[in-house]
């Protein structure tokens, strides 16, 4: 949590943090200031003590707004540096973040942070470690990195915006499935939409995006509606052009955002129009089967990648390829159970078979099992994924409830 | 241009270039891929050879829309090279780009680019630097920046989708002047929502990011509609609890983008419901007198920065302070005459003071002009705003008309 920053900068070792970047869509710098329209902003905070946010003048209002202690770079002269580092804005950047670091008196471990341009801010470190080589600048690596053990565990007001966020995605999931199933159907089983013209999945995926934004969330990262082949494929999000057909499976992946970068949540259902064939009823089933074994045997504090070795185990009896016995492998089983849900989409515990061993379903922890199975060739894939909370009373809670069904029942299409 | 890459890349002596990141919302990576659901690739271009994309395996075939050469990370044996690293994967990240670099013959000055999270990678480069000292990472300064140069003139293509989003800007802003002389007003001058209550600023933003939406467009970076006190401060975005008065000066700044990722469209109008007080209509003729005079005087291949120097001059004669006469002022004309649009929302031409002498007003620009004045203390502010292609016959073409009109009357209202 956030109030555990300073503790672990101290079992990291690191004297003071620097995050730079905007104050929305950049979690570590959204986690500390609360977002709004600050842009181009340095944040720096030294072990112990209170961060100062410096920002362009124009954004003082809304920099104010985080609470911190705001200064503006125009304190510094920064047209005579710029004009001694020969116009050169990464180099000016270097020497004011010099001054400022000689004012505030930091010297030591400075962990760097934010969701930034690499180029620009790699040169303009590159020369601030050399204007001040008292600094030590440490990039971490993002799994385990400070921010990512801090958001790992959520206080009530965070949980409360997920669960928020889950309310509007399950929503959105209900009307998509009423749509869809309130559809004429034609001879060859395709969709009829509105006007009777086959329904392309590109005017769904337009329906939710106008869902969510009715109601406040942002498909920031997209969403997955994707139906067999593509379904079958894990990541790929879905073809316009296709058409909703019946009898296929449909991965409906959706993980929307707060609007300015907030909190996610992250949620599928597979679906299958009308009726399911054997093949793909029986690999719902299979999926369902693991989800269900995972959630009834998951335990406080336990080893979050444990589990991902159960669904391995679950799978590989029913004679999928698994990351353990076919890593690499396209088809199967092919990605890891979960991960945390917050500011990220992916964060902190990982569940993946090289996850270091402290990602642990702690008090606080908010994070997805997802497991699924793919068979692209087969132009089907099916996964099941809710986001859960660790409660502090130790109970796993799903943030927003919504039925499994497969087969969704036509209601005007009696086969 | 991004024919232009080779012929900049030399000019630059970039023997290659590596683009981290997504695919979506990382300009570079988006310049050359196009876009997708690809996260956390990594682009490869030697100088004058085909760009190589890696990626994930579960992301092949999204990463395979690019039309680029796809490579997948799982060709190197990760969990080896983790196991070495210590189970670091910034230098398990290092160890493989260092490996691929020897397969792909990669020496000499290597360009770096993306918008990433900074810690890790930060890691893996200077580990990376380390286990390859013949290559020398060359991280530029973000506002010349080979990106920045050859992203600055567009393709036909590029203005196409520009123009489509200005298109669905300025149907927008028609929708919201339409429903905000629609309403109702309370003797207190406040307009009144569909209820008869009091219409608040954030529920006209809602209606706005809904149209938007409906649209295709998406309100990455916010949009700005302030009004009195916070029209006085350019980049605040309005505050959700203000009323709607009629005789205040309202900014209504919208810069929605493509969703995923795309171009931006960027565009202001100033409006005062009703009427004007003598005090804003004074100030917003001036801002208006400005724009014409600017856009009557630009030339092709001009530097942008002298429209600067005359936007300063005009307003100076009005008796305004300028970043000319006082740099860091925060009243008066107090920020730059423009800026180059396109899948960055500011990216080159620069029209600051300090901007180099090479950003031209050349054919394939699209930039836009807004010039603004600001008083908070006295609850003002005005920006006008149009987005300008500089065509190749040299005109300069305004991508979305609209008009000017400060004073919107209402129809409801006759004072």
């Amino acid at each position: 949590m956030k109030s555990d920053l300073d503790i672990l900068m101290k079992s990291k070792n690191l004297d003071a943090i620097l995050v730079f970047g905007n104050a929305e869509h950049n979690p570590p710098m959204t986690y500390l200031t609360g977002g709004g329209h600050v842009s181009a902003a340095t944040l720096i905070k030294k072990r112990d003590k209170a961060a100062v946010l410096f920002c362009n003048a124009m954004e003082r209002e809304e920099a104010a707004k985080s609470g911190l202690n705001v200064r503006l770079y125009d304190e510094y002269p920064w047209q005579d540096m710029l004009e001694e580092a020969g116009g050169d804005t990464a180099k000016m950047a270097a020497m004011r973040l010099n001054r400022i670091f000689l004012e505030m008196e930091i010297s030591g471990r400075v962990g760097i942070f934010g969701h930034v341009e690499l180029g620009g801010m790699f040169a303009t470190l590159i020369f601030f470690q050399m204007l001040m080589p008292s600094v030590e600048l440490v990039g971490e690596t993002r799994e385990n990195s400070l921010f990512m053990v801090a958001m790992e565990t959520k206080d009530e007001t965070e949980v409360a915006r997920i669960r928020r966020m889950g309310k509007i995605t399950t929503e959105v999931v209900r009307l998509t499935a009423d749509y869809l199933t309130s559809c004429e159907v034609s001879s060859s089983q395709v969709l009829l939409d509105e006007n009777g013209a086959d329904l392309k999945l590109g005017a769904v995926k337009a329906k939710i995006n106008l869902w969510l934004a009715e109601r406040g969330a942002s498909p920031t990262e997209g969403f997955i509606f994707a139906i067999g082949h593509d379904a079958g494929v894990p990541h790929s999000q879905g073809n316009p052009a296709d058409l909703m057909r019946l009898g296929q499976t449909i991965v409906f992946d959706i993980y929307p955002q707060e609007q300015g970068g907030g909190y996610f949540y992250d949620f599928t259902r597979t679906w299958s129009l009308g009726y399911a064939t054997p093949e793909t009823q029986k690999l719902f089933d299979q999926v369902y089967h693991a989800y269900n074994k995972i959630v009834e045997n998951i335990d406080l504090n336990a080893n979050f990648k444990d589990y991902q070795m159960l669904t391995c185990e679950i799978f590989e009896k029913d004679g999928h390829p698994t990351p353990r016995t076919q890593p690499g492998s396209l088809q199967g089983y092919i990605h890891s159970l979960g991960h945390g849900v917050g500011l990220n989409i992916h964060e902190r515990p990982w569940s993946g078979l090289t996850a270091s061993d402290d990602n642990l379903l702690k008090p606080g922890v908010v994070m997805t099992i997802e497991p699924g199975l793919y068979y692209p060739d087969q132009g089907m894939g099916v996964r099941i994924e809710d986001t859960y909370w660790v409660r502090p009373d130790g109970v796993f809670e799903i943030l927003a409830d919504y039925p499994y069904d497969f087969v969704l029942p036509m209601k005007k299409w009696n086969g």
